[in-house]
């Protein structure tokens, strides 16, 4: 038996991460979710929060996706579901 | 009485404008609105067209917004409504 670190992000405390690179990866990403989802449950109001929090994990899951089609490469989008299939 | 020429995209011909590069930036929103919508949708399936179609929109039209939150700079959503309010 030994003593040993983890790390988890205040966000989603029951996730675990024996890296502490990778718990803060997974905190900016929940981070930028919780943002998004906030801004588009203002924008669309029908939303359920169900809802806007998928969309603000799937976007920040892919923010560098994102980025780019904000920035000016719309066709960025297309590879999102191009390699899932 | 004159011919005069007037410009629109081809996604939304009902808008006419008198400035080409006007009529340009509102297609190219409207392109991106469009993709955004379309990778939304297949993200979240529960949701309708008409949802879609609005965060598409809403989110093209503050494209630069967008692209610096999902770049690396999330308070930049903070923004979004501030201006509004």
């Amino acid at each position: 038996m030994a003593v040993e670190v983890v790390y988890r992000s205040s966000r989603d405390p029951e996730r675990l991460f024996m890296d502490k690179a990778e718990a803060d990866r997974h905190d900016k990403m929940l981070e930028l979710a919780e943002s998004l989802a906030g801004v588009l449950h203002k924008a669309v109001p029908s939303l359920s929060e169900d809802q806007v929090e998928e969309l603000g994990i799937f976007m920040a899951r892919n923010r560098d996706t994102f980025a780019r089609a904000f920035k000016n490469q719309p066709d960025a989008l297309g590879e999102l579901f191009a390699e899932a299939e």
